[in-house]
């Protein structure tokens, strides 16, 4: 069995839990928290909940250490640290920062002997895996990233900030005729408001001024003003009811040419159609874990990215049954 | 730069031709060929056609052979005996062979310190990876692949050995309410008729008699007995005309469940959508050939296959760009 702890009990580290569950190769065996423990109710019975202070007292009861804290302060300091005690993965997501991450956690990592595996998920993940399958095959090619339709947490945060708002939530939404513009095979070039747009349900503050808060959000510099972005107002009964999940999704694309005048075409399409981005995301960190508790075995120690892991890694199958089943 | 060497010089083999000019770290040193080396005409010059019988004493001008023969009796004797004297790509794709022929190129590669790689391309090859990658992310779920729409050649032949037949071409056809299902989450059971259908069009000789040549085909067993077929009689110069190409394609869709009482779906879609089948493949093998060559440096000998291989192996840039420009 490989055993794993949970180190940060939010929407992630649940996910992390139920994950484990489909995977008979795996058991939880504790959840690290920052909150007194006895204020935390996990869903396994039998399970310590521990403080995080805990942790390096249980070097020798955990296989694989996942991190399930924010990319902005989290995890830039936590996965460098615990990188020193266990072999840990993180779905660490600011793209722009992921070098410096991975630096920093391999110098851990290294020098103490652990495997720790960064930026596991979907984008970065399961994108970044398909970005580089498909540029690969059809270097002569372009490849594109959408998002959605999904939930952004960032956006929605941000519309929260504006006065008058109580609450809100923010879909980034592919715009068709720029995925079926790349999917012909046309490799156009397209701006930031033709490939996405932003719907926007806002519940506003009694009396608050509506036209207001519709222009504050749509001139939004970063956020939203570089987009067409559709603004409604809700009630609060209305957000709950229709808007209470956590959806998400999104497609990469890559058309690229062949043959002795690139006169054939061809398309590749890896999308993705998520109920909760958290579950998915947890789900495709606990197969990862399996594939770092793999490479400890083997003492292949540092960091990795999901472009280091050979895919065989992730399964519970053996290789002759894949062979057999699956390739 | 990597030395390539092509064994085999039919669609695949000019395909592969054609791919190394897309992949700057690799040129072609020579060609082997069964035939008259003086009757075949490459699109490279400078690069020596060869006898195949000449390969043997070609040992150190060839960093990775890539075997372009077919399946059924080339690649099972060609790839164990190659695998003694070079590093070797094939696309072997009698899916259920696999184990043996890993088993035979895996004893020869081992003994004689050289890597090997079999079956790559896109089924097996690709499809094979994200049948892998999404069974391993979402274990409570179910798999689905669909081929086309694309052109058969084992079909294709069979309807050409009906008496009374002059040419033929078939495409297998994904249908669209099948694919629907599967990506509603639905999880369906779907029998094979229900998957694909055949739609078939045949040049009969003169004063043939369709009606019994649209019955045979219709009813010849495993394969077309089992399917809702089309067929059509056109001319030759009809078939020429609007039937010339080999695309082909197809999806692999995943749709798997998590979450406390498995309340959230997701669905993972992967699609090729190909001009010319050969030359997509040509496009995986040289791709892969990259990573023989770099698995072959350090010295990891040995059978392998798409899943025992990480991807960033895959890509001409480094592990440091990678991480910062596509993770």
């Amino acid at each position: 069995m490989i055993r794993i702890g949970i180190y940060g009990y939010g929407n992630l580290g649940k996910g992390v839990e139920y994950a484990i569950r489909q995977n008979p190769d795996m058991e939880l065996a504790a959840v690290f928290t920052r909150r007194s423990p006895e204020t935390v109710k996990i869903d396994t019975e039998g399970v310590c909940v521990c403080h995080i202070d805990e942790a390096k007292n249980m070097t020798d009861k955990i296989d694989v250490m996942i991190l399930c804290g924010g990319s902005a302060t989290d995890l830039p300091v936590q996965t460098p640290e615990l990188a020193k005690l266990f072999n840990v993965i993180d779905s660490f997501d600011t793209h722009a920062n992921i070098p410096q991450h991975f630096e920093n956690v391999d110098k851990s990592a290294k020098e103490f002997q652990k495997v720790a595996l960064i930026s596991a998920g979907w984008d970065p993940g399961m994108f970044s895996l398909n970005r580089l399958y498909a540029s690969a095959v059809l270097p002569e090619g372009k490849t594109y990233t959408f998002w959605g339709k999904g939930v952004s947490q960032g956006h929605s945060d941000a519309i929260r900030r504006i006065e008058g708002v109580k609450d809100a939530r923010q879909y980034t939404i592919p715009i068709d005729a720029a995925l079926d513009a790349v999917r012909s095979g046309a490799a156009p070039d397209l701006s930031t408001r033709e490939k996405h747009l932003r719907e926007c349900f806002v519940v506003a503050e009694d009396g608050a001024d509506l036209k207001k808060i519709e222009n504050e959000i749509k001139t939004m510099p970063n956020y939203f003003a570089d987009y067409d972005t559709i603004v409604h107002f809700i009630s609060a009964d209305e957000l709950a009811r229709d808007h209470s999940g956590i959806p998400h999704g999104g497609f990469v694309i890559h058309s690229g040419k062949t043959g002795k005048n690139k006169e054939n075409n061809h398309v590749i399409e890896y999308s993705l159609k998520l109920d909760s981005n958290p579950e998915f995301t947890s789900s495709v960190i606990v197969a990862y874990a399996r594939a770092v508790y793999r490479m400890a075995e083997k003492k292949d120690f540092g960091c990795k990215t999901v472009l280091d892991v050979a895919p065989g890694l992730l399964s519970i199958k053996s290789p002759e049954e894949l062979r057999k089943e699956l390739v």
